[in-house]
This record gives C-alpha cells, sequence and structure tokens, in this order.
C-alpha cells in the first residue's frame, strides 16, 4: 500500500516539501471524536522549530480539515488534512550533487529523475507536519479511553537523560518541556551538545524512548502483525530512525535468561510482571504492562561541512557543501512525531480488535480485557 | 491481515507445536521457479537441532507440498507446504502457569483460554520450520538473479564473531558452517558459553547480522513501506526478536553527522558509498549497496531453574519449574530463519517493483536498474 | 492479495484439481466457535455431485483440519482445512486444446505454460469444495447470532422457482432439498431440462437468488467497501458467475423512480422498508432488511459436442470433443458454494466492524445497531 | 481498507457534498506519466451538468493538483488532487427525514448521526468528480499503451442504443458526444423520455454498456482477485449501480453451453474467440479480446412527487417532498465515471502485473503477452 499505513484504522500521506502542500487522510476513524484546532496546533507547535537549536525555516503549519469533520467531531468519513507549504526557497538546492546519507540519489534511482527533488520533496521532514497534525486527534482520543504514551530523548550528544519513573508525571513532564526530557539539567548539557555541533558545522545522533499505558492486554498477532512488527514498520518510515527495539531490546543480547525473564506476579489481583525488560510484549501481544521502546536517531544528514559526493546526472565524482542552515539534531522534533505514529499504530490496532466505533465509547472496556 | 505476510508475494502460516502440522501458503510466486527438494531440505537441516546445544526434541521435518508445484516448477497458483508434526509430548506443559517473558498469558487475554497452549501451541518456534523451509525456494530463486544473503551470529555470550568482510565469501562459510559464525574459533568460543548457561539451567541471548548483494537500487517506499519498515515488520515476527536495526543503527547516535554519512563516489562508472552506515539504504529505499543490518535476540525464556509466576487461571502467584530439555540459544537456530524471512520480503518488493513474473526471468535485469 | 479475501477474517484458497489436495487457511476467526466435523460434511454434501443429474466424479470429500482447532472449538489462530484429492484421472485431459469458455487458454497466457493443467488444475470447480467446507464452519456461526441465509435456483432452463417469501421457513426447505428450490414442482420441471441438455451432450445456465436475514444496519462502507462491491467482489470468484445484481437489480434499469424507490415505514417501532428493491442495501450500507442478490450463472462449458478451437501451443486451428462427463448443470452444486461465498464476506464485515471477538459472543448485539 | 482502493496504483476518496471540497489521493503512478489540465477538464466537463437533462447545481469543478506532480509529470509519489465545493445550498435538507433509497438512514445507522448529511454528504454523487479527475489523468496514460475504453447509455427509458460495432470508432463516437450513445436519433428519443420524466417529477433508469480493447491477455487471478471480481468491487461503489455482468451476463442464464460458448480460432496468428459471450474474460483473467460489461443503473432516487417515509430521530413515520431539482437520469453522467473507475481498476492490475513502472513506458510490451 505504499504510502498508506493501517488496516482499520488507515493514513494516507501526501505532499512535497516546496510543492503546494502536505497533508495525510485518515480513514476508519469513529465517528463522533472531538476534534480540536486547539489540540492540532499543540501538537503542531511541539514539531515546530522555534528556537536557537533548530533550522531557520519558519513554518507556521496552517493547517485546513478539507473533510471528515462536522460540528468539531470526526463524521466517520475519511478526514483530509492538509498544511499548505509556505518560506519555500527552492534556489538553495542543486539537482544532481547526492547529498551524502540523503535520499536524493535513491529518489533518482526509483523515480528515475521525475521526483520533486527541492527541498528533498516527498522525502522532506516536512510530511511529518501532517503525521503530527493527525497525532492532534488520536492522542486526545486514546487519552479519553485511558491510553497515555510520552517519548523523550533518552540519549543524545553523550549525554544520558534519566529513566522513565512515574509515566503519569512522566508524560505531563513532557507535553511541556521545550526539550522532551525528563531531567532539565541534562537537557541543558545535551543543549549545550548540539549547539556545539551546530557551530562546528555538524550534527548530533540520539536515542528516543517511547511509553504507552493503558493498554489492555490481548493485542496484537503471533505471526507477521505482532505490535512490534507494527510499531516498527511505522516508526522506521522516519528519515531518522535507523533502530528500534522494544523494552531492553539490544541489552538482551547480554543476559542471561536468568536475568531477562520477567517474572509474573499479582498486584490487587491484577498480573503484573516485576520487571518490564519485554517492553509490554510478550510473543508480539500486549502482556498489560507498559509498552516501552527505543528509536535510534541518525545525526541529521545535512551538515555544513564540505562532503565528497558524485553527480548522479553525469556520474562523476564531486564535492558538495550544503548552504543554508539545518536542524542539527533531528532527535528533538521527532519526539512529536514518534508520538503521532504510535498514535496510529495504536488506534488501528484497537479497531481492529474491538470494531471501528470503539475509540468513541469513551468509558467502554474493549472486549480484549 | 494478521498472519499474512506480503502484497504482490504473500505468505501466510499457520499450525501449532502440538497439532497435525505447521506450514505455510505461498502466493504470488512467478511461475516456472524450479523447487527442488534438496534445497528445501537443506534450509530445513539449518534450523534442525542436531547437537549438544539443542532441544532433544527431534524433528525430521518431513515436508509435503500439497498445491502450486507441476514438473518440479512453481505454477504461480498459491503453494500450500506442510510439516505434519511427530515426536510431541504435550504432557511437559501445565495449563495456568505462565512461563515468564512467554506468551502463555497473552495468548490466554487474547483467545480467551481457547488458545492450543499445548509446546507454546501458534506462537512456537516450530512454526518457523515453516518459514525456512518457504526460503528453500525463494532463496536459489534470488540467487539465480544474483541477489544472496546470508545471517551470522555477530554477538553472542559476551564473544563476538568477525565483521563480514568479502561477503560472497562469508556467504560460502555460513552455508556450510555447523555454528552461523564467520570466525571458527569465536564459534568455538561461543559454543563454551551457551553449553556452560546450559549446564547452569539458563540461557544466552545474541545479535545476529544479515547481508544482501546485488539488490537494485530503487526498492522500497519513501513513507511506511520502507525497506527497514518491511523488513522490521516481518523480523519482528520471530518470538526472539527485540530489536532490528540498520547499518551502524544504534552507534548512530553517538556519532556526529560527518562521522556518521556516507560519502558517495564513483567506481567503475558505477555510484557507491565509501562506507555502509547506513545498511544499504537510504530515505527508506536501497541505494545498491548491501542491505545490512542487526537483530537483538533475547535469551531462550525457557529455562530450568525455578521461576515466580502467576496461575492465570486462578489468578495467585504461583512458582514454575519448566522440565525437558529446551535451546539454551535460539540466535543459532534463528539464523536460517532470518534468511527466510528476508528472502520473503525482498521477493515480494521485487515482485511489487518489476512485476509478477520477474523472479523467474534470469537474467533479466529489473527496471529499477 | 490474488488468492486471499477479506480483511478482518481472510481466506486463501489452495489446491488443483489433479494435484494432492484443495484446501483453505482461514485467518481472523473468533476463538471459541465450536467446529463440528457434521456441520461441515453437511455442507459438502450439498455440494457434492450425487445423482443422475451430476458428475460422474466421486467425490468423498474427506477433509482434514491441520491447524486452528483445539477441543472442537476454534482457537483464533489460522485454520488450515486440507481435502485431498482421490479419483483423479488426469488421462482426460489434453493438454494445448483450450476448451472454449475455460481458463485453459487464460492459464496458459498468465502462467506461460507452468500451470497444472491437470483437470482444470487450480481453475476448477473442486477448488470450491474448500470454500463449502469454511462454510461449514461459519454459517452455523452466524446463525448462533441471528444471521441466516439461503441460495435457490431462480431460473434455470427456462423454468422459474417461486419467490422466496417466508424467509425462515424457506431457508429450512433449501437445507434439505436435493435440488436447491423452494417449489418442488418447478423443481422436476428444472431437473428434467437439465436432463434433456444432458442428453443432448449439451448444458444449461440459470440464475441463482440469495436472501440473508438478520444483519445489523450500518454494515459496508461508502466508497469501494460497499457491500454490493465487497459480495460481488467474491461472487465473482466462482468460475460460472457472469452477473451480480442486488435487490431489483438490472430490472431498476425499466422502472422510474417513484416506482423503484423503496418507502421507509415504521413497525413494531422499528424502521422498514415496505419494499425491498434495494436488496437491503442503501448507499453501499445495509438497511436492516434482507440482504438479497441474484447470480448470472453460466452454462456448463464443458459439453460433449465437438467444438471448434486452436491448440495454443502450435498457434494453429483445432477441434475437441470433451470426453467423460461433465455437470449439465452446475447452477444447483454452486448454491452451497454462494452460501459460504456470502458467509465469508459477512464474517470479515462483522468482525470489522464489532470487533474480532464479536462472532463468538452469542446474544451480544453488535455495536451497530 | 474501506475507502480505497487498489492495491499496487490505490486510490482513496475524501470530501462531502457540502464540506470544504471533495478529492482523491493516488498513489503507486509510475513517475513521468504526462499530466494535462486540459485532459482532466475535459473528463469533468463529460460528468458535469450542461443542459436540461440535468441539475440545477452549477459547478465548474476548479481543481488544484496539491502533489505528486512536479512539470507536468507525475512524480511517482502520492499525487493529490482537490476539487472545492461551490454554490453548495445546505438549507433544502431537512436531517432525519430519510430521502427513500437514499443513504441518509443507513448512514445514521453506521456513523450514529455524526455525519455530515448535508447534500449526502459522503454519499453524494459530487464525489465522482475526483474519480472522473483521476481518469483524466489514467485515461490517456492507458491510451498511450494501446488500451482505450469506451462506455455508452445501452438502455435507458425503454429505448436502446445500437450496439458496440468498430470499437475504435465508436469510443471516437463517445468523447464528443453531448449524451454518451452511439446511434443519434436513438439518443434523442431517450432524451425525450428523461424530459418526460422530469416533467411528472419522476426519473429514469438504465444499462450502461463498456468495452476495453488492448488489454494483453493474462491479467487477473483465478479466484477473488479475478477481473469480474475487482471490476465489480470497484464499479459497485457508485451509488446508482445496482448490478454488473461480463458479456452476455444474465442472458447467459437462458443459453445452453452450445450456443454460449465461445469458440476459439486463430486470426492472422493470434488467437482470439469467435463470439465473445465471455466479455473478454475466462476464468477470471483477459483473454486478449474486449473487455466488455453492463452496469444497471436505477433512477435518481431523488424524484419531486411526495413520497412516505420515517423521521429516523423520532422513529416516526412521515412525508417527504424532496424540493430542488435533481438529475432525472444519472446515467448519462455515470458513463464517463465508469470509464475512470474501469481505468483505475485496470492501472493497478497492469502495474501488478508488469510493475509500478509500466504504465510511463509506452511502447514496451507488458510480459504477460
Amino acid at each position: 500500500m505504499k504510502n498508506t499505513f493501517g488496516q482499520s484504522l488507515t493514513v494516507t500521506l501526501f505532499g512535497e516539501s516546496h510543492g503546494a502542500a502536505v497533508g495525510a487522510v485518515v480513514d476508519g476513524l469513529a465517528p463522533g471524536l472531538p476534534v480540536s484546532r486547539g489540540a492540532i496546533e499543540r501538537q503542531l507547535s511541539r514539531r515546530r522549530p522555534s528556537d536557537a537549536l533548530a533550522t531557520a525555516r519558519r513554518e507556521t503549519d496552517h493547517f485546513e480539515i478539507l473533510s471528515g469533520v462536522f460540528n468539531d467531531r470526526t463524521t466517520g468519513t475519511p478526514l483530509c488534512l492538509v498544511i499548505p507549504n509556505e518560506n519555500t526557497r527552492s534556489g538553495d538546492y542543486q539537482y544532481g550533487l547526492a547529498r551524502p546519507s540523503h535520499a536524493d540519489y535513491t529518489a533518482y534511482c526509483k523515480y528515475h529523475g521525475f521526483e520533486d527533488y527541492r527541498g528533498g520533496g516527498h522525502f522532506s521532514g516536512r510530511i511529518t507536519a501532517a503525521l503530527v497534525a493527525v497525532g492532534g486527534i488520536l492522542l486526545p482520543a486514546l487519552e479519553r479511553c485511558g491510553i497515555a504514551l510520552g517519548t523523550h530523548i533518552l540519549r543524545c550528544g553523550g549525554i544520558a537523560d534519566r529513566d522513565f519513573s512515574d509515566l503519569s508525571q512522566d508524560f505531563a513532564i513532557l507535553c511541556n518541556a521545550p526539550l522532551p526530557v525528563l531531567d532539565t539539567q541534562r537537557g541543558e548539557a545535551m543543549a549545550a551538545q548540539i549547539l556545539a555541533a551546530a557551530q562546528a558545522g555538524d550534527s548530533v545522533g540520539g536515542v528516543t524512548q517511547t511509553a504507552v499505558t493503558g493498554l489492555p492486554a490481548g493485542l496484537g498477532e503471533p505471526w507477521f502483525d505482532s505490535v512490534e512488527g507494527l510499531l516498527s514498520h511505522a516508526l522506521f518510515s522516519l528519515g531518522g530512525v535507523k533502530g528500534v527495539e522494544f523494552g531492553a531490546g539490544f541489552a538482551m543480547a547480554e543476559l542471561r535468561g536468568s536475568a531477562c525473564n520477567d517474572p509474573f506476579r499479582t498486584e490487587n489481583s491484577r498480573i503484573v510482571t516485576e520487571t518490564n525488560r519485554s517492553g509490554g510484549i510478550n510473543g508480539g501481544i500486549t502482556n498489560g504492562m507498559p509498552v516501552v521502546f527505543q528509536c535510534a536517531v541518525k545525526p541529521t544528514p545535512s551538515i555544513s561541512q564540505p562532503q565528497k559526493t558524485v553527480d548522479f546526472r553525469t556520474n562523476t565524482d564531486a564535492e558538495l557543501t550544503i548552504h543554508g542552515r539545518h536542524d542539527p539534531a533531528i532527535i528533538r522534533r521527532i519526539c512529536p512525531v514518534i508520538d503521532s505514529v504510535t498514535a496510529i499504530v495504536l488506534c488501528d490496532l484497537l479497531a481492529q480488535r474491538c470494531g471501528t466505533d470503539w475509540l468513541a465509547q469513551e468509558g467502554t472496556k474493549c472486549s480484549t480485557d
């Protein structure tokens, strides 16, 4: 299905960085979900570059909802949301010189030169604005059903944030943080690292961590459509993500089973696990514990240092210096995008499991409980 | 689609560990692909436990092809492959006592007690035999089109294998290795670690690494159906996989852009990258370099030490000792499974891109070149 | 998805007429549905040729369930059902001579000569045995949820059956009728016509009519996945079906709106329509009235009169006489197949709408009500 | 997938009659296809009401392409096309009074009162403008590959058009006809019937016939994704379509096999059939003859005579008189819509079969030939 994700709830992305607009069509939404322009704007502002750490492209992210909303609620028919492009300066880009670790060359291979290359075209991070706007509808809907989530920068520029502890309080912190970290001081240290890289004409990568609470046990499928498989499928859409791990992830490789297994126990007559190295998922299916995962985010490939490359039109070696300013760390802006992608996958899973109307029926327990 | 994966080429898995059989239906195969029982058996024997390192369950993996093959070639209609179960001893399992980090409890939540719990049922690693058999058809087909791949244990029990170097030679080594490693001595050290864990009634995890050569540039989609997204979706089906990373993956988090980007250059008038930290994929699309990824494999959750757990029928705390012998390290048997899953994803991508018949047209270049 | 149908509940067909077996994998079944061998056999016996009107191929339709059933109930994991082939005489078929209005030539065009041509291969009506067996599981499940259906021969050989009247009684008649008609006398007249055609070495076509009661209002989608679209998609799989119409269908073409519209009215505080020319569907969505549709079934293309054709291997004109005996009217055996296909589509629609477990929750109202 | 159709080439529809806009996202287009505003406008003008026979709503169908086109060619990334709504007068509609044989009541059942009911909302024929605009891109692309198609009114108001004869000339006639008929005189008789119905405050139905030439043999799948299944699936989206038949369709029911079968013969060393009662499809797969099908189109349900109905908010009987003017015959405006829907299905089938780039490679033979 290419640029569409989901089975019961589906999201189709469209748009190019310097074209008329970017946007998304969301189909399969439960009818009657409140749609608040304020909530969408709040999500968009979390993603928008707004300070010294970010790109100079100023985006107001004005958006229009063309369909699927009536009297401020979802109708249940496809919702098309459009974010017109503004402030585009295509002159900055030189067609043919492949920016290293960008998609310029692979786009050329795939689209034979017909791609809209301006500003990265359909590959641009700009398209994530549409994902984030969708999150502005789905995240509040999940919350009304008791499902909350949040993403913080776990590591960046050699600095580690503290781990999640009280998830409900931590999510509240992340909602309002200018930099999505749990520990403000460590956040300042990260910001210093990002600025240092920027001053060196360079960029930094990092690791994000996401947690989800309130999911019923029993979501997901044993083969192929495991919760891990569906989340990673959607997360790897994001240009910067090059790794996804659940719970202890790659650290499990160094553990013995006796130290890695999560013992079950009862707690107030509910079944829980003592530890959560499985990240809330056993055999591809939620176990009722928080779903926890980490994404490896590569350093922004756009740096201002000169780089060796090729001109793919002429098949010759070349040197490239990328002008203009770029995010020295996409990791901070990727956090709200990851929140939205996670919301999309979960809403789809819940709609498949519990029926198309479930998300609108606040207070009703999903039959998986 | 639950237990089905793929769009043009699809694989549907069925079966339970102690039921009549496990198997797979493969649809969308190009007509005319040679199907060799020998090649399938070779793949199955790579997965089969055969020595002191492995479970005591002896499986001959006798298989039958019920449809889709005529005169030793694929017909192009659905191929159903069945592996009857033998040597099952259901008495070993005690329903209600959730094995920690296994799917017993999540299966109960999802299937409300109707699941076939014997031997892990549909969640059992036994089902991967069907995946591996499918690989016995697809891997030779890819090879005839110049696409080769292999998987080795990159780390296990604190021991690291050497990195891939000459991929063609390395794939040949892996084909015949009793333990899928590139460096025999380090393999022996790993085996010693696995045996030590087994003797302690414990198990070990590890990391696998897979490389693919010969893929044309231009496969994959920018959003959602990126090559990373599709591969990870399928790989996370495997019970033991808890992390997937491409190229430098999580290590990118510690790098600056200038050290992480892969500079392009020409080589014999082809465009290549000097390094391959991107794992052969930019913007979700192959760039013509080898596709390289790593999977984090957790330690086998079945260990013979007593573990704390619950009885989910009665909602009470309990202690569990798992009897019988189990693989102290699923990582070695997972390598051929990963090869097969990779082949399935790639054959699907190629069929989508180049048409349903492409895989059978040996020597024809895919139009993405 | 080729040989797979459905989104939440999916059915994948496999098998060839003279291969090892035909069968189906059903995924997405609610866990806990009773599976009765007797009920499956009853459906299979409705489809099986059993008298002078039918082909001489004797099929016992012995079947095996390889997975997905435990303690006589669905587990919720994929159910693989296999019907081994017996009594095959491949010698009757001559490769290269295209039987007119059969798929021999189109199979050759699609599969380039690799198709299993024996007995029609994967195109054979034999594959419908697998569909009918699936119906033996789904039809009783629907009935337990208050949804009943039945198919009769509306017209055949110039004879018309009476229309449906009391649907509940009519379905009971059809369950046990040797020829699926509502009026026994007209059925005898039809049988006489079929026999007359058979004696002339010829065959007859006809029209079937299906009705479904008990469906909640609100199933289906406005665009593309309308109830009409999904049902017709699946029904046109059946080799003999060349037309599908809902309600008054093609007869509407001759009506004015004032004579065609179905006026609404209340009846015991429920909303009903006075007439049902819409066949229970408005705007692609069920309106709570019985869903009613007709299928045009072509005369069996296998006739024993000599026919003009080509040899597609040599591209030359030829004459063909088909030996062996064949059904002079597939229409009677297609009725239970249509029942099963209808059940598959409805179970999928209900699972999408009401969640994956709904079909097992007898007595629970679907949220669409 | 609800409001999305297709597998390799997909179309997602959105919009409501009186909302901001209607539109479509087309994904999977071959890169490099010419996109001509003129060609799109020509298709739109064929659908637009323009004379005494049509509704008084004046639509200019101004459209914008938001993405997926660069330098007047498709980029290969999703193309979003938007047609803003103008000239909407919502006051004409009275919520609660179900218009007979319209979707008002079923929309209420499905969307629980959250539907945008104004002007029929997402169920309005207005959405077909987006389908027609997509046809303005796909139909010329097919033509460049030698695939042509056309639709005429076969019967309407008791008048029959002549049959297709020379398809190439007939398609040319239909391109320019104000009323899509092959015989101008019979067209005038039809127009008189339509006007007579309109003057009586009534409406008429009819039957359309579509033919497609130039398709390679070998497209389609034996089960489920037959060409008939896919075409009918998409065609039944259209509100007015209540029946679809291929070739001789329902007339086959009255024929014996000897009179129904299409004998094969060679013609200039190509294999053809003498007759085409199969409508160019055997066993679900194209046989190289023209694909021919008919759609039953119901009379417009909006008539100005008073009708009995209910108020579904209060569950009471009511009488309804629909004011405003409405198309007395949707059949004439549905012809270009059917052309577009057919083009969508065929482009998807060809992209699946021959690869995603095929449609842009003018002059290249699809490998099915």
